[in-house]
């Protein structure tokens, strides 16, 4: 029998959006309203911001349809907000909930939201207020402890492999090194997802540089340098987050700083780590054609380019949710886990202080003993993830004339 | 009565991809295979520069179901180059097409390609060597002369359309200002296809700032100022190539020149525009989130965004090309009329000095009175050539719910 704790649900948004966040927001709508003690289902504009300024929208008066199509629509449809709350700002946010009557609050974010959804749950408990609080995961980067993936990651992983199957061939047919910057603040898996666009024996990219490995120009010079001798090209993919061995951003060599509110400095939105590489390139190596791309914020929402795997999933991940929190009356952080790799997926809710704050790495088998690439390991990981019906690439395999003038 | 003059078709490649340009390829190698007089039908390797270095593939050696793959392939199949060929480059070139006894020559690429071909048609006919030359149009800058529009552009105008969209959603959750940045040297077209991006009435760009119109920095962050203050947020669209009133790019103020061959300024594979303008906001106005991202070689290569007639009409301007040669015995250009807005083509051949060289600039009416905007003309003429079945947008319309506490 399910909880009968009579209310309104409350749904939101935080951090960065993704290619299929609203896909969990929709999962969220739908499934709460076949729960009779659901009054309404309110959605809160610009995440914790819009509850504490009472800014709220009623699911509840939105067609089926409409909420279908924005489930296909990237990005946060609820809009989002970096704020993060702090004692003074949750006891704001009680305030709001409790004259509306909500009763289940669940935010979709990274591992900001759900340190809030955290602090949200405890304040909640010693203001002796009754309320169900689940954090649904979500973020690009797949940093989330105890998932085995994240929703949002295996669109926008889908998103780099494409970008870099368009360079391969961009950079073979011109002839240069190229360097694609790729988001990913402390974790490399978007990053190392770009290994999937190689289908040809001498297809980019040949190196890949994550957070999780200091990274040394020298060395790096000495890799792209290899690389250009054998195949007279070098297609590159690098973190933005890349550090060096004390943990300094490479980033910061360049610029000043931009912190948001959680203490992050800004590495995206700006083409200039990109830009560094390649002039040490081109100063070093003396290799003329030198060009980066940072893949900036296309790679979360660019329209047209999901994970229809990953979208069904996000959509899973919120209708869980409310499962939880209606049948089971607990409150935590729903996770996936992955029974078997190619591939099956379970759904789990776990403790908010397992996720909450914390940031998961790729781990070792995923990444070369030089540093520089990736293992089969994490191909067979990111595979499925990235969904069926992805665009290849073809080449003409037409043979050489015999020469008759240079014979 | 077809021609009858007997010997090898070459097909090359020039100047940068396009993600339809092997459809131009792989219309002139099957439409030849037709003729009786084509012995074979070779490909040069790397465009002219395969051409004096004999480095043919021979097409007619080719499976048809792997060439119809490479045509669905971004990006050029035969690779490319950036070399222009003069009077001494043409007599090398003569020599190896004598030695392969070549008669029938189709160069697919931009006014750079276009002139090479005029270059070589007239040491053909000095030299007294029986040649047919055409020249197949292609560029995603869409600035060729006597085209309506040039294959490649309608894909890549799809791509910006698309990444625009999402850029939409993404400012719009997070507020701030947001520019991209698009290729296009000295021609708007791309730029400006932004603008069909927009579906709800504060979607963005908002401006929109292309090379034909002098960009000036005061008026620039006036115009920001002024939407910011509307909508809270500003998208922005902006040609890696905007000039002041002097013609000097404005990424020269920024960083040293790099020249091509052609003496082109490099002005893609770098952020430093997009990063040049952000700071220009941030210095001068005040608004803290402002971020930029360079579409840089996604937009001519991007695996999985293409348009399908765009697909569909550089397959036919390689085929036609074959038809004026054999069936007419001419040289020439082949251009694209649109008889009927919305929509049908018409192909032509044009003599090559009427292309050759020469720069399309967007006309007048397509662009707004105060110059960072385009108008519904322009609107019109686009649409049809991105098409049919772009991703859309969604919003929520659910209603606000009354404020109970901000009463």
């Amino acid at each position: 029998m399910s909880n009968r704790l009579e209310g309104k649900v409350l749904v939101a948004q935080g951090g960065g959006p993704t290619p299929v966040i609203n896909q969990s927001i929709v999962g969220v709508a739908l499934e709460a309203r076949k729960f009779t003690q659901v009054t309404s289902v309110y959605g809160a504009v610009h995440g914790v911001r819009g509850i504490i300024e009472e800014d709220f929208v009623d699911l509840t008066r939105e067609t089926t349809n409409n909420l279908e199509k924005v489930a296909d629509t990237p990005s946060s449809g609820l809009l989002s907000t970096r704020d993060k709350p702090d004692e003074e700002y949750c006891m704001r946010m009680f305030k709001a909930m409790q004259a509306h009557d909500i009763r289940y609050f669940f935010y979709v974010g990274g591992n900001d939201s759900s340190d809030t959804v955290r602090i949200i749950n405890d304040q909640a408990a010693e203001a002796n207020y009754e309320l169900r609080a689940i954090h649904i995961p979500k973020t690009i980067d797949n940093d989330l402890m105890e998932n085995d993936h994240c929703p949002g990651f295996g669109s926008a992983a889908r998103f780099v492999t494409q970008a870099f199957g368009g360079a391969n061939l961009d950079n073979r047919a011109l002839c240069g090194v190229y360097i694609g910057v790729v988001m990913g603040r402390h974790a490399g898996f978007l990053t190392a997802s770009s290994a999937l666009a190689q289908k040809y024996y001498n297809d980019g990219p040949h190196l890949i540089y994550v957070p999780e490995r200091a990274f040394e120009m020298d060395r790096f010079l000495a890799d792209v340098q290899a690389i250009y001798d054998q195949f007279g090209m070098c297609t590159i993919a690098v973190s933005e987050g890349i550090s060096d061995k004390d943990g300094n951003p490479m980033i910061t060599r360049l610029m000043g700083e931009e912190r948001d509110a959680h203490g992050n400095i800004q590495l995206s939105g700006t083409g200039a780590l990109g830009d560094l590489l390649s002039k040490e390139i081109k100063k070093n190596l003396g290799i003329k054609r030198v060009r980066s791309d940072t893949f900036g914020y296309l790679q979360r929402c660019f329209m047209g380019c999901r994970s229809e795997r990953d979208a069904r999933e996000a959509r899973e991940a919120g209708e869980k949710a409310v499962q939880y929190a209606m049948w089971d009356n607990v409150d935590g952080s729903v996770v996936i886990r992955r029974p078997v790799l190619d591939y099956s997926v379970d759904y789990d809710l776990v403790p908010l202080e397992k996720v909450a704050g914390k940031t998961r790495h790729m781990p070792d088998n995923f990444i070369n003993e030089t540093g520089n690439g990736v293992t089969e390991a994490f191909v067979n990981y990111c595979r499925p993830l990235l969904g069926d019906g992805r665009p290849e690439s073809h080449r003409i395999r037409a043979p050489r004339v015999a020469k008759i003038l240079h014979k």
